[in-house]
């Protein structure tokens, strides 16, 4: 039996708020259980240098925690003066992921930053913030949508993410942090709403793991994703259906 | 008339609801209209090492702003390295502030970090983060009173920040966004409950101000200050009775 | 009676001697007591980037101390890597100070950068750094007339600065070092010669002070300015009968 | 057909040279095809603060390429300031993979340091860097066995890494940079002697793979991984009896 | 007699292989002794801002020590964020020398950098950094020649680099480490082919020398570097005729 | 002729003011000509890390100048956020210039930081500050003499520097700034007091140099230095008469 009384396939409970800051071009609270993020996604009318007059856009993501998110109180990366390799490790993944679902030349020649910053952390934090921040990319491509008349509708399918690992030899859905601790393997999988992966990064630092494990894994992961879309379904409403899937 | 209906003298609406954060001792989430800010309250059972063995406490805030807490999204301060001077400016008047009503050796040999995370701004964040980190503050020390006996209660008094202003020769109580860009002259006011001041921050960069318009800002603040230490209590509920106000 | 024999109500001695660097477009070695600046001048033909084409011209400021001036030697700020709060907070404080007597659409598009480094300090550097960056101010703004016809002469108004602070109960005016560690409210009052605030900064830290102490010291502050003024006519000679006033 | 003349599956050439570093307890030059890397494995007495007084020892790893190890000069992370998000996330990967075959217990209170510096780059430097990087931990490990009995033997199985990819919708093992750059899916994949995953880290940026699609992938990474542990065990000789598998 | 059997005269054995890199336009793997460095130039079409439009080339140079070249691991620069004051005086050192012999009008606007790395550290890595990228320099010209025809050969001279010391009161060639870290006086010399001196840095930080030291030390240094020079005109066969010497 | 008028082999006017600031414990203001620079040397009861009970003391230095010591601004190093190189070269330079002539073991475990701040510069910056940093060091060493009886005086040398030049195929002494930017050869010279070299540093990037030319040069700087030794012991009076020389 799990610390929160879940059976072993369940996910957390998931609540996803969309718009909650006045500013952003698409904004969301996202909770997983006790992990709360703020995604906001920021529109800017042109492309880092190294991508300009290719007639595409870009995707790309910022990921961080209030110092009181944790336990206990970390030190702000701003006062150390860099991020840290953990910070950017998530980031990359996150901006990866969501381009793997946008057409960029669809996008056009403009910028989507997607900012999840953790508000409380309760273990998911990356897989919190990449559900997240896809609903608040689909919002912010409804703002431009409002106009500007795409040829081809920018987002190809839907994306959501979760942690799976094995705990006492049991596999096991969406760790929280107490969970996620005491893991021997430790698998974070990002995948479409076509149900193709997008990110597999599985660990086994504690004990190495077996193809049979892996497939558990992976298997426990697709039914939590299936159920991570449905929500981000009803966050976005109509826009949904402009998203084809392929 | 003022941009959101507002008399001159009237301060926006002002909501603080408490222990938001399930990790930190004293959490609040503050808004004055459109401006809010997470306030947290992280204690430690030490001092920093230029106060050891001195059997005094030491209070000290930090400041930020979420990316897209702005009309348009700013740079991460970890990213560009440093803080800005304005963080810097910030989060040292937070900390001096709030250290005014504190009795540190009362507090004993422990720190109390309060973090001030403005979640979207619209003018008067400095003042907003100094009121709800008060509060935040108030039920840290409630915390370590659960298991501490103290001699002396370490909270003095009450303690709140508002802005004022002049705008088209008006004096104005609590700016907002659209109204600070406009400001002849700017000034913060932080005051006790018993009505002195703590700090009087006035700058006149885009014109000079008299002695005439520099007292019927502070009346103005001393004003809307009452109304903010009410809110106050009724946050912090039984405890507001062991502050004796000095 | 103060610690170097001075009534309440006296400023240190003050000597302004201009200048003092044969590359710099103005220059002044400035004395409050034992505290002595350097200010230095600097004229760039452009403004920058995001002031671009507005037709209007810059006023920046930069301050510095020397490691060994003060009591024990403090690290230089070059080699931990970064500017301290405080000396941000200062170097905004005299930016935005002098901006305020200066028509910068009448200065025309150039930056003038004021370098203020501490050779000696003993308390108010800050506002012996804003006395003197004024008078290299204005030198500068004479060398520039030398080969350029101002269609307003650029600078409004004289300005200076001077502290003012409580110790023992006693409202004493331009503290020195002893005393300003003393003082249980301090305050930074920046003035122009037409006798209205620019900036007043006070804070309590030790103990909050009432609306009447803050008159007794504003008052103090401003008899303590004129004084300051007129050393400030003097060094500048006759370039003072081309500051209007306002 | 690949444009080194492989099949699909097969390794490029693989050349292990051990001690080429007079100071190093363990040193290695190993080449994939033109992907060439120095590790060094060196030994301190001691281990980082957070692990004093566990009776553990600690392994880390460092990651870096001479500026014109690639096909067009980057500039040194020493001059930016500060090590690349890809830098970082390399190390935190080549650690978390040795440690996962090392009995820390079995260590005792020393860390081994594994620089990992890219000579020349062609294509899975992370993957050659964490094969060469566990023959140089071998290496030190036997050099500490020369004056000190372990208890148990703290190599716990061998471990070695290859990279897999979809290029043309055709599974190929290990692939140099041209093929790197036009694979569709990329996967480095991290494996014991023993036949488990330590690590799979599979990404479809530019098209979502599937289950089958991974099956096929991992079966082919399996393969490549025993050749290379075959090479491996080669280089470090007699003491590949002391790994015992698990 | 010397630790290594040479006598105070005598060179260690010098090695330079060439083509050692298959992306940089020039490379040297350099020995001198046990010292090993990695000495590659790129050529980039443009020189740096402040050169631009003058019809010049630049040369320029960096320098790094692989963390486990030396007896003991140093951390890594990019680690600790910055170069080390040591590092930029070699660099600053090598890109001086360099320059001394090529006509940079000749080069024409391109930017040669040449980056040595040392390997393995045993005594003069300055040095053995000089007299191979000299050689890579060289190739790297070579490179350019193949499609371009300068007016006048850009190399105008030989240039080689060695350290002489005084150790136990005697001058001796080429100091290894050992004899590094025993020498009371310690010089590096940068030779023309034509025998004229391009850099002589002298130190007698442990005890002054006279003229008379000076000049012995002088003389074994000339006698080291024409050997060099005989070893780097090997190295570049043909070209070395184009080098006219001056 | 020289711009200012001086033969070839005559020094600028040497100016050695003492004692110039109130806390240091020693302090100088130096000039050579339109060079100008406050040397102040602070002790510390204490020596750092790397020396610990070794029973000797430290001498260190630090080189800055202000922003408009030179003819256009340069930026400060503190904004930045690190040292040039030129910076760090040169307080390496005086450092290791200074602990040539003390006794680190008489000294006892102390630090004296010599702090070299360039006022305005015209030239021979590092020459000025090694030779007003060494009377700032006696001055401070006369300071530990009141109330603690040395062994033996740790001061074993006079020391002074000045640079020597070849322009238009003329040895020069002292060279100031425009003549530094014009010169073919450059070299910087540490002498003692009895005439031997500490440093000697020559540099012929723009033209390589004979051994007839150097000799030359190294004559030219004795001479300087023997007449700056004597401004020398004037400025430390008494004191001098303690220095042996060796």
């Amino acid at each position: 039996m799990r610390n929160d009384s879940r059976q072993p396939n369940m996910l957390r409970d998931v609540n996803i708020t969309t718009n909650v800051n006045k500013h952003a071009e698409g904004s969301v609270h996202i909770q997983f259980g006790d992990t709360k993020v703020i995604c906001t996604a920021s529109i800017e009318e042109r492309v880092p240098p190294f991508m300009k007059g290719q007639g595409k856009g870009w995707i790309t993501a910022e990921y961080s925690m209030l110092p009181r998110a944790t336990h206990t109180r970390n030190q702000r990366e701003a006062n150390r003066g860099k991020l840290s390799g953990r910070t950017m490790e998530i980031q990359r993944l996150i901006g990866r992921a969501l381009r793997s679902v946008v057409d960029l030349h669809a996008l056009g020649e403009r910028t989507i930053t997607l900012d999840c910053d953790v508000i409380q952390a309760d273990g998911g934090t990356r897989t919190t913030s990449i559900t997240g921040a896809f609903v608040a990319l689909c919002l912010a491509v409804e703002h431009i949508a409002k106009h500007h008349k795409f040829d081809r509708y920018p987002i190809t399918d839907f994306l959501a993410s979760v942690s799976v690992g094995i705990i006492d030899e049991v596999a096991m859905l969406d760790l929280n942090y107490e969970e996620d601790s005491r893991a021997k393997v430790d698998m974070n999988v990002v995948m479409t709403g076509s149900g193709k992966f997008v990110e597999v990064q599985g660990t086994g630092e504690e004990a190495p793991f077996s193809r049979e494990e892996l497939n558990e894994l992976l298997a426990l992961a697709e039914q939590g994703i299936h159920q991570l879309i449905d929500a981000q379904k009803q966050a976005i409403g109509a826009a949904a259906s402009r998203i084809r899937g392929e």
